[in-house]
């Protein structure tokens, strides 16, 4: 067989069966052996930040890896953002990056690039094949850095002679390291400050926001007095009824000090010491209070819900201990003008049971949490690092990992405008996804950044470059081009009826909030 | 003044008053900075990739830099495809890329990366303000860095602390280095080939394909016998009717090498030895025969136009040799079913005085150069890095450089959707462009690819992979959506049709050929 083929077969015998791709001419014979592996499900994304984004969302939901087919340099370039987004919310993805046959580097044909050098910064592990026999091991590695604990982003960059070249290896099996274990002394010192009355913050993020770690550290806090939060950002969240309710550290650094104010020790569980998101002249870059403890009880790669148990037999947290978990409200429908609110309001009253809910709904979501503590079970999956364009893709990915629920995504409607081709995948694909853009024509959190630098009312160019009117992008049209059925609601009445039908029905659709 | 002011001034006092831009909050003292200078035109782009694609338009057409404005890493990311190619097509231009506060560095919040890392492979010029007191300097560095012949990528990185902190730094001036002059050991080398009877080819690139260094090196060729071609990827030509008519080096492999056979000898004058885009198994990198001489008269940097004088004064190529130039053609219209070929004959037939045309046409512009000899004169702009998507952005750059001219855009459907979202901006400016995306619904490029892997016809994987249909993308919804009025047209008599009404009209039009 070829390389290509020991790649694929690599990949499939390391449960690595999707494949989100695009594909050019240096990764042809990848091409051909993926054609001759019908167990490889391959998706095309229209550009390289849908086909990462949605890496990215199956690899949240799936639990394991897909593999990215990318094009050279430049094809790499166009899926980093969304990598960096991945990286943070420590997704496993198995990044294909397409190169020069080895030989023809030296010549600096047009597409020539230093592929190394763009992958490090969104990568946790980066490595060239050398020849066709180095393939199935480099492969494996790959998976191995993409599942080992709590996930990340293996980018393997294949020379089109290693693909094309004959080899006779092996199949080789990863060995991704078993998650790691807490130290007694971080259990002891977290035991000791959960005892000694001080003002303590248990922070959680990772695997901790499952529902059952979520009730282990609820009990924790129940028996010790200790608050929950969960990080900012965070990959995935199980949430909404039947679950333990937890507030994220606020966005906002004034709302985040104040969040976090008077804590004396902060605890972490796969969590990161709060810090701003931005600087800003006069305000603090880390957030919690000067002083304030830090114990790093489990970093995020440990075994987080293990963790959570060590930690509640330590402090005789027994399963007895009752905890106050979110109870299904009555759907509460909004009337009357269509505001972001209110279309949170509606979703968190009408998203189905087990759904998974997406959100780069930007400064439109900030009440998001508010409007959802009582809605159906669901999964949460929001942008964890800042480079906005996930959601059409993280929606996209979400889909092909669970067919069988609901996604809904939560999407601003100048960072949908980043990765807008990601409907059509949804088209092709017929994934099961209704997309409600928050068309405020604008990039609304940046008129409160503008305001905040005390620049007063924007002027021609300030508006200009914050504005999204003039042309307003019609939405409509826009998923129609793509295939994906729409429509537009002003109102809420108008807007709940689109809702429910959209939930009633199954494949994409997307709603234009025009709000 | 602060930080963010001195940039604006040094950037205006350097003549670089076109900003293509899309801000983030790092970047908002900057944004209120640019509000109070209403010389500086500020044009939006809705996603990164067409920020630097436009500059790479406008860059080439206004013969200086327009700066750009990315926010942080993945703003950088996602324009680095269209870096890409502004760098292989020398295009001038200054990207201002926001960077948190140097003190926030180290807390790694969420959109922190390695800036330097991600830039350095797209420019040919990197560095990080220090300092408020920095700015203007190292502005007037970036300028004369971009300026440098034959022009080039400079990335600036602008600490958000370094542009709010206050500086009474005066404004620096930018002092690119003169063009390089030819060496005269060279020039003799040159002068001996053409004079040794055997068979030389002049290579051009650069300015060397202006209207008037392109008549004098065919006055060289006329006198001494020798054979000029372009070479295959240009930042700009000038042809049509009155320029000299030259080929470039074709894009297939075999194309290449018979086109070069025979070849004892090749002058480089601004252009480099051609080598193949990709590597193919049994085929040569080299295009050019075994043993053949190559003499570098000019490189890049040089001043080409000055080369080609020299070169002509030393091998007695007066002004009076007369060299063959285009003649008009009489509009010769095609009829029937429309392919890719009757479109491009379209455009030649019916293209206006000093158009600019852009071409992403990919594989159905193969042919573009036999419709277009006979055009009214024109500058011909192309993908120059081989990352695809650039033609819309190109074409909007071009537009803003260029107000009074028409500009015209052939582009492949499937690239078009990588930076679709510059159709906005077209809306936006009102910019004179037209577009006609040829709707071939596939990557036909790569379906040729696959077949010389010999990978026999695609199954299910690779046609999912190589196809645009299934479903077909709607453009004239999708130019709709974006503000931009559109048409369609599946004949050869409703394209002619729409296309002289585009053509008669101002303002952005897109006509979807369906081919």
């Amino acid at each position: 067989m070829n390389g290509a083929d020991s790649l694929c077969d690599t990949l499939l015998a390391n449960d690595v069966d999707v494949c989100f791709a695009n594909p050019g001419t240096s990764e042809m014979h990848f091409v051909a052996a993926l054609d001759r592996k019908p167990r490889m499900r391959c998706v095309l994304g229209l550009f390289e930040g849908v086909v990462t984004g949605a890496a990215d969302g199956y690899g949240r939901m799936a639990e394991k890896p897909a593999a990215t087919l990318l094009h050279l340099g430049p094809g790499l370039g166009n899926g980093l953002a969304n990598l960096h987004n991945a990286r943070r919310a420590h997704t496993p993805m198995v990044n294909i990056v397409g190169e020069h046959a080895s030989y023809h580097i030296q010549y600096d044909a047009p597409l020539t690039t230093d592929i190394e050098s763009l992958a490090r910064p969104m990568s946790n592990w980066v490595r060239r094949i050398q020849s066709s026999d180095d393939v199935s091991g480099a492969a494996a590695a790959a998976v191995a850095a993409a599942r080992t604990e709590p996930g990340g982003i293996a980018t393997l960059i294949l020379p089109a002679d290693a693909a094309w070249g004959q080899t006779a290896a092996p199949v080789s099996q990863a060995h991704p390291p078993a998650p790691g274990r807490i130290e007694e002394a971080a259990l002891l010192q977290a035991r000791e400050a959960l005892r000694n009355g001080r003002k303590t913050l248990i922070l959680l993020s990772g695997k901790a926001l499952r529902a059952g770690p979520l009730e282990t550290a609820a009990r924790i806090a129940a028996r010790t007095g200790a608050r929950l939060m969960a990080q900012q950002s965070n990959g995935r969240m199980e949430r909404g009824a039947g679950r333990v309710p937890i507030e994220r550290v606020p966005y906002p650094v004034d709302a985040a000090v104040k969040a976090l104010e008077g804590t004396e020790q902060l605890i972490l569980i796969g969590a990161r010491t709060p810090v701003a998101f931005f600087a800003y002249p006069g305000k603090p870059s880390v957030l919690i209070p000067e002083g304030c403890d830090v114990i790093t009880l489990a970093s995020p790669a440990d075994d987080l819900p293990q963790a959570l148990e060590q930690l509640a037999d330590a402090v005789g947290a027994t399963r007895d201990i009752a905890v106050p978990l979110a109870e299904r409200g009555q759907p509460d429908l909004p009337a009357g003008a269509l505001t972001a609110s209110a279309v949170i309001q509606a979703i968190g009253a009408l998203s189905p049971e087990n759904a998974v809910i997406c959100d780069e709904s930007v400064s439109s979501g900030r009440d998001s949490f508010k409007w959802t503590w009582n809605a159906a079970p669901h999964d949460f999956l929001q942008i964890t690092g800042g480079a906005i364009g996930i959601g059409i893709p993280l929606a996209t990915g979400a889909a092909v990992a669970c067919p069988d629920r609901k996604v809904i995504l939560m999407q601003a409607d100048g960072s949908a405008m980043y990765t807008v081709q990601g409907l059509w995948t949804q088209a092709r694909e017929q994934l099961d996804v209704v997309t409600v853009i928050f068309a405020n024509r604008r990039y609304a959190i940046l008129h409160n950044e503008l305001k905040m630098v005390g620049a007063g009312e924007p002027g021609r160019n300030a508006s200009r470059m914050l504005n999204l009117d003039e042309p307003a992008i019609d939405w409509v049209h826009m998923a129609q081009a793509a295939g994906v059925e729409a429509a537009r609601a002003s109102d809420c009445a108008a807007f709940v009826d689109l809702l429910r039908a959209a939930l009633a029905r199954k494949g994409p659709f997307l709603i234009e909030a025009v709000i």
